[in-house]
C-alpha cells in the first residue's frame, strides 16, 4: 500500500508516523529538498506541472494532498491517466474557490452566512447596504490563515482586489459567540467517522488554540454538527478528512465558515487525544480501509500552536520545556523559524480543563521567539 | 538534534514516529536496503566494521542501538573518536555476554537465579547434582528469542555447545509463577523514569503477549521491581531504555532473567498505553533531555505479537481486521513474512481487562499465516 502526498508541509509530515506504524509506504512530492515532510520525500518538483505529478503518481496506489493548490487541469490529467485521486477533483474544486464553495454549500442546504458574488464596488455597496454596513470580503482563491480576507465597511474598501481582476465573495459579518470546527473522515465507499466538535481560537486570522471537545456544548449542537459533517462530505463527495470551520452564533445556530479537505489544524489534538488521529484516519480513508475509533482518550485535550518559534527551532528549548511539562506532547515541524510561521504545536490531555489548558499554554510559552 | 541508530530492525523503525513528532533527525545505519527502518536509513553497511560505523557516527550527535551486537572494539573506536555512545560500551558489554551479566548482577546485589560458569560436561554434571537434576544452559553470546537456551537434565546435554568452544552459563530451573518485565529509562545525568511492571507470556521462547500492568500485583512487588530498575540501571551505568525480564517465583520473589538495553518487546504497549512511549523516551534519554511522563493512559493495555504473518504482510488483512477492531492499534514492521518472524504487533487499551485481551487477541488472529 503506497500513498502519494502532493505537498511537503507539516500535514504531510504528520502522516509519516501513522504510515510507519501501519506499514503503509508514504511518498511525498515536495516543493523543496528541505520541506517539512522531507523524511518521506520521494521527489522534489512543481505540483503545477502535470508531467511531474503524473510521474510521481504512477509509483503509488492513491494520491492525496497536503494542500488544496493543485490546479484542476493537473488533477484532470491524473484522473485521465487512471490515478486514484482522493479527494477527487470535483470535491477539491469546492475547497479551491470560495465562491464555488458558497454556491455548493447553499445548494446542498448547509447553513452559511448571507453571501454574494461581487463584480465591482457598486455591488459591494449594495451588499453593505443590505447587511448593516459591514461585510467580510474574500478573494475566491489563494487565501489562507487570514490572508485574502478583509472586513469592509466602505464600497471602495476592496477596490485593490477588484482591480487585480475577477469577482470577490462578500459575506455578512456574523455576530458569533465563538468559532468551532467539526472534523470527520469519509471513505470512498461512504463510511463516515466523526470526531467531537471542538472550539478554535484564532488570533490575527491564524489558529492559536483548540479545545476538544468544545466546552459547554448542548447535545443538540453536537448532533447538528455531526449531521452537517455527513451532509457536506456526502453532498460534496469528499474522501479523506474534512474540516468544517463553523461560527456558533449568539442565537445558537451553526454557520459554515470554511472547509478544508485534508487533515487540519483544528484536528492536531487527535494525535494524543483520540483513539485514531486525523492523520491515521486520512490514510485509512484514502486507501478505502475501515475507519478507526474516534472516541476521545481523555475528557479534555488542548492544543496550542507554536508560531514563529525560537532561534534554533523548538528543540533548542526542549531542556527547559520538557522538564517543566513532562506530560505534554511536543511537535516540531522541522521548519526554519520565521515570524508568524506555524513551526509546531503542543497538546495536553487530562481530566480537568483548567489544568489541561494551563499545561498546554505553559508548554507553548517556552517557544516564544 | 541528530540521533544515529545502529541497526535497522523494528526497534529503530518505531523510533521514527516520535523522532518526526519531536523534530529530531533520526539516521539509521541499516543492514540492508530493505531494512524495517528503511525510511530513516542514512547508510547501509556492516556494524562490525569500525570505519563504516565511524563514518556514520560523525554525522550525528549521539549513537544508540537497535540491537546489542556491535562489537566492543567498534564501540571503543567510537568512544576514542569522541562520539557520544549511549548506552556506553561498559554497560553494553553486560547485555552482550550472559556470563558477564550474571557476574555483574550478582556483584551489585540484584536477585538472580543460582548460576555457574561451566567449562565442561563435568561442571554441568556437578551443577545438575546441586540443583535438583535440571538446569537452563545458555550460550553466553548471540542468543535471542529462545535461541541459545536449552533445558538440560543430563551432564552431556550441552556437549555440542561445549565442542563449539568457550564456557557456558548454567542457571537453576526456576519454578516461576509467571514472567514479568520492568521497563525504565535513564538519562546520562541519572534521572530515571519507570513504567508499571508488566506480565509477559512467552511461547517457544518468543514473547507472545504483554499485559500492562501485570494483573494482581501487590504494592510491595511493584516497589521491588521499580527499585530493581534503579539498582540495575545505575549500577551498570545504563543510559536509554532498560528492560529487565523477571521471574516471579511461586514464593513471591523476583529474579532477574535477562536484560536488554534498548526499547524492548515488553514495552511496545507504551505506544498506545503510556503518556510517553518507550521509543520517545529512549530518544529523550540518549539526547540527555528531560524524561516524559510514564503514567498509563488507560487502566489496561494488552499487546499481542504477530509472528510470521500472512502472505502479502499484515496490510493484506487490514480490510477485515480494521473493520472488526476499530479501536485497536495496528503495527506492521514492513518485513517479509517468514515462519515465526516478528512482523508486527497489535495493542488494545481500555477499562476492562477481559475485553481488552479479547480485542487484542481477536485483532492478532486476523494475521495468522
Amino acid at each position: 500500500m503506497r500513498v502519494g502526498v502532493i505537498g511537503g508541509g507539516q500535514l504531510a509530515r504528520m502522516m509519516v508516523p501513522p504510515a510507519v506504524e501501519l506499514g503503509i509506504e508514504l511518498r511525498v512530492l515536495a516543493e523543496s529538498a528541505d520541506s517539512s515532510a522531507r523524511i518521506a520525500a520521494a521527489a522534489v518538483g512543481d505540483y503545477r506541472d502535470a508531467a511531474t505529478v503524473l510521474a510521481f503518481a504512477r509509483e503509488v496506489d492513491v494520491v492525496t494532498f497536503d494542500h488544496e493548490h493543485v490546479p484542476q487541469e493537473v488533477l484532470a490529467a491524473l484522473v485521465e491517466a487512471g490515478v486514484a485521486v482522493r479527494p477527487g477533483p470535483a470535491a477539491l474544486a469546492v475547497a479551491q474557490d470560495k465562491i464555488l464553495m458558497r454556491r455548493r454549500l447553499s445548494a446542498i442546504g448547509a447553513p452559511v452566512p448571507a453571501w454574494a458574488e461581487l463584480a465591482d464596488a457598486a455591488a459591494l455597496g449594495a451588499f453593505l447596504d443590505a447587511h448593516g454596513g459591514a461585510a467580510v470580503v474574500k478573494t475566491p482563491r489563494g487565501g489562507y490563515d487570514g490572508k485574502g480576507v478583509r472586513v469592509v465597511r466602505d464600497a471602495h474598501g476592496a477596490d485593490d482586489w477588484f482591480e487585480a481582476g475577477g469577482p470577490l465573495l462578500a459575506e455578512e459579518l456574523v455576530d458569533f459567540r465563538r468559532e468551532l470546527a467539526q472534523l470527520s473522515a469519509r471513505r470512498p465507499s461512504g463510511d463516515l467517522a466523526v470526531w467531537p466538535l471542538v472550539e478554535t481560537v484564532q488570533r490575527d486570522g491564524v489558529c492559536a488554540e483548540v479545545t476538544a471537545p468544545a466546552p459547554g456544548l448542548s447535545i443538540a449542537l453536537l448532533d447538528q454538527a455531526a449531521a452537517l459533517a455527513e451532509l457536506v462530505s456526502a453532498g460534496l463527495g469528499v474522501t479523506g478528512v474534512l474540516a468544517i470551520e463553523l461560527f456558533e452564533t449568539r442565537d445558537g445556530r451553526l454557520l459554515v465558515n470554511e472547509l478544508a479537505m485534508r487533515p487540519h489544524n483544528s484536528g492536531h489534538w487527535t494525535i494524543e487525544g483520540s483513539a485514531t488521529s486525523q492523520f491515521e484516519q486520512h490514510l485509512r480513508a484514502v486507501l478505502d480501509l475501515p475507519l478507526g475509533d474516534t472516541a476521545p482518550r481523555s475528557p479534555w485535550s488542548v492544543m496550542v500552536n507554536v508560531l514563529g518559534g525560537p532561534e534554533g527551532g523548538m528543540p533548542a528549548r526542549y531542556p527547559a520545556a520538557l522538564a517543566a511539562e513532562p506530560g505534554v506532547g511536543f511537535h516540531s515541524y522541522g521548519k526554519e523559524p520565521r515570524p508568524g510561521r506555524k513551526v509546531g504545536h503542543v497538546t495536553a490531555v487530562g481530566d480537568d480543563l483548567d489544568a489541561v489548558q494551563g499545561h498546554a499554554r505553559a508548554a507553548a510559552r517556552f517557544f516564544q521567539p
